[in-house]
């Protein structure tokens, strides 16, 4: 057996989002083994069944497991709302989502009575599962969803610091400042990139952001459990489940750090 | 069995987005049934395998065929590309794409030394499909390929008349304006509904739209094989592999014309 030391973290998303919440690990945790599994094929998750999700989110759990790794955050919003028991059930070792851990930092944080934004994507808003996770964590606060389907294509496309990406998120974030909004959920994991927009356009909000939340969370839960590692030359290996030029480009954009693998790699029944 | 002119004309795409063919076919023969499907369990397309799209594109055809059709439209720029010979396999009706009768259209009207502009997805762009067509057509016009990636969720989104979509058209059209661009091929089904902010951001740009010049082909070919419809009460007809709240909102974005049926099908070896 490995050492728990050596042992990595494994992440998993749908694409590449989730690799802010990679980027935010490594900063927390730079002695950290990791490894990165996108489900580039099947991206995106947000429009399918819960069934099919929990199906994707096992497989990759099993692949990801197979890495011998000591947890597992599961860097999508989408995977965080529905496949989180589903993970748990097979395996022992900590599973952590993106969602639990910015509902806490806004639940402690804010005062009982704010009124808190969150955006995110359609998918998300309609899950409701930031407010099912408020209630469950005891907040009282007022959660606002607002959705932005065009901020992840923005972004992507490299438009997150633009005129036309100013003139977007206004008409976003307008009406959630016009309701008193002070604290704002960022519920999608493209939305780090867009972070330093949203605080020049509205300098008054309090940005929680959930990949820092995540990273942070599973800092204290490692150094709880025992379990930190401190790699003197921490290996980053990032799967994807379909490789083109445009997901290199998103890799650079998302995670700028070196890696020491980027490759396809398959999972599911058949493999 | 029916007569000719009872019979509907299959259209499809792998969204809702060859809704704009649909709208120009009905335009153009209003006395004609309609049956459309959308594959929106599995749009888009674009980013899939040509073995995947063509399988994809076959389960629809045979779908199409049970409904009694006298012609198929691929109102798919990515199935126009990879999937009309495999369809032709499939039945002798006649089929048609929306690539050949654009780029007819620019070989013929324009002059054999203008530069044409083509704008599309990164996945037409990449595919070539377009400067295939023009050279197999006799065009010696030269094509300049601009991939678009943010105007379809613009579009969806109901950005087509915003600020916001007017400084990405800028970036996107004035590179090809600076290299003398003259005609302009919309090779989304999408960009009819952008043509608009287009023709007045560059109102020198001969527009040349895949989905009128797709209808009036199609209105030349059932005309010369004598299969023109004369129905004093055409049935339009639209399938989805899907359906959500969004994709009722784009049905009503892309096609506003009432119709007398807009429900889930199945296609594929399962059903």
């Amino acid at each position: 057996m490995t050492p728990q030391d050596q042992k990595s973290i494994g992440v998993f998303d749908s694409g590449l989002g989730g690799l802010t919440v990679l980027r935010e690990i490594h900063r927390v945790l730079p002695r950290e083994n990791l490894i990165y599994f996108g489900d580039t094929a099947r991206v995106p998750y947000g429009n399918k069944s819960s069934s099919t999700i929990i199906r994707y989110s096992r497989e990759i759990t099993r692949f990801l497991l197979k890495q011998d790794i000591k947890a597992i955050v599961v860097a999508c919003n989408t995977a965080s709302s529905y496949a989180l028991e589903a993970i748990r059930e097979l395996t022992d070792i900590p599973v952590l989502g993106v969602i639990d851990p910015a509902v806490r930092s806004l639940a402690s944080e804010a005062p009982p009575q704010a009124v808190a934004g969150l955006i995110a994507t359609k998918g998300t808003i309609a899950s409701g599962a930031y407010d099912t996770s408020l209630r469950r964590n005891g907040g009282s606060q007022q959660l606002i969803g607002q959705p932005c389907p065009l901020l992840v294509p923005l972004i992507e496309e490299g438009y997150a610091s633009s005129q036309a990406a100013d003139l977007i998120l206004r008409d976003y974030l307008q009406p959630l400042a016009e309701r008193g909004v002070e604290y704002l959920l960022l519920g999608c994991t493209h939305y780090p990139l867009i972070a330093a927009s949203i605080r020049r356009l509205y300098p008054h909000f309090k940005l929680i952001d959930s990949a820092a939340e995540t990273a942070t969370t599973l800092q204290g839960l490692l150094t709880k459990a025992n379990l930190l590692g401190n790699a003197e030359k921490p290996v980053i290996d990032l799967f994807v489940s379909d490789m083109t030029d445009s997901m290199r480009s998103l890799k650079d954009l998302f995670f700028a750090e070196k890696v020491d693998r980027f490759e396809v790699a398959q999972v599911g029944d058949d493999h």
